[in-house]
């Protein structure tokens, strides 16, 4: 079972990392996660490099595929030639994004018609594509889920382990993220 | 101003990331974020290799110093050459760690006498260092503080803006990363 997170130039750091480490906590030898982006490394708006595993041509082989935010999707959006590369299909993938990267799974026409939460920012861009937003942190439509403002992530990277795993997989993962003293913990070397 | 955030081998992604995204939120020109650590990368515990921004040597010169967390603070703890790179003065610099990073600080005296808090099972070799191990997700003591699970990196990003450039600029970034819906939110492009 295979993860694929899309990565470009200037994406919003936690909302690659909280979900790509909440993912990495899943311990099967059958699940892995993978950074797909269009270089061999993307920097984040805070100007961290980081490597990819392999490319966006790719993301059509994943089990469930979630978008990076960042400034970029206003243009990445109207791209038709990156637009093109992805090749998903809701009928057989998860697919996901957080805040602005919802306006990538507009522009692939993946929520004609559909509710979706993305940030305040990106609203107008989004319900120009044909999408109704809602005010909501995160918004399930079948197989295409949207998280909205940067710690609705962990909403996001639960569902995408609980819609392949099951949901005591998720919770195990959940609950060893949540401050001391707040709920009963998970117990891994951290 | 400058933010030190100590890494090294196999640190736990989130524990680095979260106040990373957190503390780069502040833009000024005189406030700066760097990573430092033994080698030029460091790879996470989930295989993610980052580039350093300068050396544990510099942490001395830093306004806060932050350590992650991860497995290598077992051993890391117990090296004395590792230790004494760090200089680090706790009536001039604010001091900080995630989780089992309370280790390095509690191996550098910084913690002595003290209350502070860590993940759970780092809990017995804190107190081996003479630290009362209170069951809470954050505490301060004096210029020093320490924060439990993953979560509290918001409590420690929060403390560190907070302690350096008041509480004004902490309460606007904490904001911006709120899920939508669930409070007023900052206006940032995400």
């Amino acid at each position: 079972m295979q993860v694929a997170q899309i990565v470009f130039d200037q994406f919003t750091d936690i909302d690659v990392f909280l979900a790509w480490d909440l993912l990495n906590r899943v311990r099967r030898p059958d699940f892995s996660v993978r950074l797909l982006g269009t270089g061999s490394t993307h920097v984040s708006v805070s100007g961290l490099r980081i490597p990819m595993h392999g490319s966006i041509d790719e993301a059509k082989d994943a089990d469930a595929v979630l978008f990076a935010s960042g400034p970029a999707t206003r243009t990445l959006m109207h791209d038709a030639a990156y637009l093109a590369r992805f090749q998903l299909d809701p009928s057989r993938q998860w697919i996901g994004a957080m805040c602005s990267g919802s306006l990538l799974l507009g522009a692939l026409g993946l929520l004609r018609g559909k509710r979706a939460t993305t940030y305040p920012t990106a609203v107008e861009a989004l319900r120009g594509l044909g999408v109704e937003v809602v005010d909501r942190p995160f918004v399930v439509e079948g197989h295409v889920a949207t998280a909205a403002a940067c710690l609705a992530g962990i909403d996001l990277a639960s569902w995408t382990i609980e819609t392949l795993l099951g949901s005591e997989v998720a919770a195990e993962v959940i609950a060893q993220i949540q401050p001391v003293g707040a709920a009963a913990l998970g117990r891994k070397v951290a």
